[in-house]
């Protein structure tokens, strides 16, 4: 029986470790695919660094593979075009359909995302870090176009169908509009791009080091405040509303995860302006924040932390089409299999923008 | 083996035929119906007159039932509520979530509407019009609240969640605003209760005849307008100018079907007015529709013809809390299976509002 | 020269004293009001005790009136009805049309609310709390319907207008949602009504005393939580889960104006519900606020404190249509002009919902 | 008294006269303006054939001027930026801010054009077709900034703000989305820039002659269709569903005025697409259309043909900022004041894009 590697997290604090599985046969339905490239995810580093993190794993849930053999399973994509082996893929569990999140447009409450799964049963391969990833029946497909580069399709599941998701919640971006990105970590990266796709005329990105703001203003940018200049909220705000002819930003989106950017953003808005809260997923508990400007400025708000399916489709189709933002310079190191603790260490360093393995070379 | 009753289409313009089936064994997953109501709609019987209709088919879209029998299938509602056998239940084939409508939101390319499925293969038991139906593994379900009538229940799916569907891609209903119904059928009869229900202040609805206007006035209609006295579009167009002060109506929902109606609904929106087009679902072919209306009135128009399953759970909540909306006096017949003929000749008549089978009395 | 009565705030922490003004020859276009009824709003007893209140000033912002004298003025009202003397009508200052909010459709920058100008210089007659009020050329002006109480004429601005912009902004109401209200005085009230208005299915008031939860159920509540008995937020929350199978409200609605009333909000609201803010005008500070909820449950929320003129018309037309709601009953004080202190002893008490000046009584 | 020119229609079917009138004295809160540039567009040359055409008119109504002069007017523009003699502007009537249209967000039904009243009495100077314009007591104001091009201004007064107002009326573009342009000339160029800004991934552009087709490219069309070549609409519609693999276009923005583009734009549609239509201003009576259509495909559509205060200062702001747009390419046409008449016969012979006078020169 012919074998393959997977790099596995075996428990919080320990090196992810290459091991040997078997390449199962396919059940009916079943597709195999060939890992081209995954990207290492902040969740990734968070979950190695967790005491319950659950163990096995393969990690892995950001993938771009190819079909390597097919029984019986899908023969068209969501676009309805054909699939063969041979042809490179984004992959999801399909959404369940009978869920209330299913019935109200929301993410499925049952489907299990590849590379948080265990491992330790067969057919082993769950997760984007291994050279083989074994989708079971019944997946949610979408070919990649033949022009466009694998990194391309990667980014386009790399927060940026997230993104997208909430820029459809909080109304889309007015034409012109003044948008500042709090953070420049790959989803400010993604935030940025994103908005500016939407229409945006200006954007402003606050973050750090200046590398990563240099890397902001290669993705379009206009101006960017660096953090380690100003330190103090209140003279970040300050500097939003000097860019803004003294009125705020019209879209403020909320891309650190910083425990003081809630409060920061709501002060950072115009009157009646939007505030998309993408960043705040891990809970600090209670911070210092005053609910009377959501009223007194008649704010928007939005919450999001993941993306739908038409989210994926959209964020290929803008990663196809806007080919004038070099998003390939977002990936920064580029590991084989064996080397991924190596982009796991340039993330947590912040060394890295977007590290990924490439489990075949 | 026990069997049970159903009643079948049989082919273009023959009567549908009383047929004894066996009550099948469940696969595993598979729920068993034991109906309880089921209404006639009007596709049924324009599809008992359409010679491509194929058949053998046991009719019957809009459907309550008991649970008889489970077999390891869902044990929770959409809405997470416990399911055990002598619950009601609506029902649907699950949206497959892997298609471009499921991934976008719309209506899924593939599921199979009960009702419509042929029948000359075992289960058999596939539509409403029969003592039992039978459930494919991972269906949709809704529990029915038990202190609701099984009329208002049924009311849910006829028509009222396809107007859900409506006003919601219409952008709602503006509180207070004056709304005309085109059309005084069952779909015209929901479209009155839920403009209603989402905030219409007066509701206009033209029809006949006079029994039918005499409904909507008992359902909510502040005005009505019989096309057997105004026989002229130009002639319902003014009275609806008389009626809004001039300016025409903020929403026009057009469920009528006729041929001339959109244009009249065209003419009777006011200027950055709505106009919901329901009933156009039978393609008579190119009308003389003037295009430069929609342009100079800046009209916002949306099409539908169905409802997804969020506005199933909303119709059923609609249903069990506007009590005020004596909607049980619509079920005009009710009769029992081997009458089902009765029903169909009620309806062509123009004579019934909504008539149901009930297949087990 | 003709001299008429008006209760005039005179410094704060003392009572409104009654003067006499002349009652003053009309401008080219200016139209003279003889008050028929205003609402003494929180607003007014807020500034009343603020030291840095201007002063003098004629309060009275939330008005009913009928037109005595007219001078050139408009002759038709906002939807073409013709104006003369003896109409009653609603009214305000035109908004400019030239600022930024303007622009984008917010409330303007420069008009000046009746009731809150100093009233120091003729015409003096700036505010509803006299027998007259001397509106400038230029007016926004809405006819009252003759078939319609002044009662509910004036409730349809007092609250209810923003209330309807709120339900604007936050999305509309899903038919058939259950609907939770923070709050059981006037906004909270206008806040249940708007929600049922606009489709709500259930709606929960959360409040004290229990006159005002008696009063909230008489205007549609479904259910009560009385701060009194649940005195703990936490018991608050689990309250709301269970009445929502577990789930959450779908919509919940802060008029409460509490200090944790936000974090409560947020934590009563269902994953992708909605949460409007109307409540936190009064700046208290920082608050413990949790951000993360807002992401994890990808929530909406809108801040919204004042309504555009086509909330008023919308919010008269629901007064209109809606007489299911005997909202006259939230009237529950009315003083003629010389007992104005009155009415603010009852609204400080908490022992009125609604207290009104009839100022020509 | 000095005095200046102007181009004066002066009826039907008659070259435009150039004319000398007065400048006159500025009333109080009056300004000046200098004309710089000023756009023929497709309504002058309509107008200036069209029997029952108003005259005498200094048409112009899509203009750039220079404030000259000011008399106690606007000290600010509606972003609030200071202004004084010099500034190059952006100027209208402001909206009245008490009619019906603008109290619910719509284009005044009072404000009078610049361009379109008659000259015949004091101060004469209405239109932007002459050396000054006399700009009435609290116009609407927006500074152009120092860096943007003249024609860059202008442009976002010609047609792109109405394009604005259509793309926020029809909910947007979906980012990525393919993007069908019915019509080649300065309305389809501008919808193909606004829906590319908004996030179009593609965008298809139907029309004729070659030339037009090729600035289209140069403006970012990734396709084009030329209507020469496909003659039958039945082609085109094929066409279409070719290069959006069979399914349709998500958004169709019809921009011809063709008295077949509207059933054509339905059949380009993809089911739960949607469909802009701004070119059936000109009313040619019915055409044959079919409704069904729009029920059975569940269409969005909207009709516009103007555009608000908020959308021009959008559009300018997207013209700052998009600069990958060689939007100045589409002004092919400059003439001085005495030379007006070729511009209308350059764009009656549809030799040019966007005529412009530049009545200074």
């Amino acid at each position: 029986m012919a074998t393959c590697k997977a790099a596995v997290f075996v428990g919080a604090n320990k090196p992810l470790a290459i091991q040997e599985f078997p390449i199962p046969a396919l059940e009916d339905g079943a597709t195999l695919v060939r890992m081209e490239m995954a990207a290492v995810c902040g969740t990734d580093v968070h979950a190695a660094h967790y005491a319950a993190s659950p163990f096995p794993v393969i990690f892995g849930h950001e993938n771009v593979g190819v079909i390597a053999e097919m029984n019986g399973g899908p023969t068209h994509d969501v676009l309805g075009q054909p699939l063969q082996p041979g042809d490179r893929i984004i992959f999801r569990s399909a959404a369940c359909g009978k869920c209330f999140n299913c019935s109200v447009g929301e993410s499925c409450q049952h489907s299990r995302p590849y590379g948080m799964m265990r491992c330790d049963e067969p057919p082993h391969l769950r997760g984007g870090f291994g050279q083989y990833l074994y989708l079971d029946p019944d997946p949610w497909i979408l070919r990649v176009p033949d022009e466009m580069s694998t990194e391309r399709a990667l980014l386009s599941v790399v927060g940026n169908h997230t993104l997208l998701n909430g820029i459809e919640r909080i109304g889309g971006v007015d034409p012109g509009a003044t948008v500042v990105v709090q953070g420049a970590g790959p989803i400010g990266m993604g935030a940025l791009i994103q908005a500016k796709v939407a229409g945006a005329g200006r954007g402003i990105v606050i973050g750090a080091p200046s590398s990563r703001l240099e890397l902001a203003r290669a993705m379009g940018a206009d101006e960017t405040i660096d953090i380690g200049e100003l330190r103090e909220p209140a003279a970040r705000v300050e500097r939003v509303r000097e860019l803004t002819g003294g009125r705020g930003a019209d879209l403020v989106m909320e891309c650190s995860g910083g425990s003081t950017a809630f409060q920061e953003g709501l002060e950072m808005a115009r009157y009646a302006g939007k505030f998309l809260v993408v960043g705040q997923w891990t809970d600090y508990g209670p911070q210092p924040i005053n609910p009377s400007l959501v009223t007194r400025k008649s704010l928007r708000l939005n919450g999001v932390f993941s993306g739908a399916p038409r989210h994926i489709i959209r964020s290929l189709q803008v990663m196809q089409s806007a080919v004038r933002y070099p998003v390939e310079r977002l990936i920064t190191h580029r590991f084989p299999l064996d080397r991924v603790n190596d982009d796991f260490a340039a993330h947590e360093r912040l060394e890295a923008m977007i590290p990924v393995i490439l489990p075949n070379q």
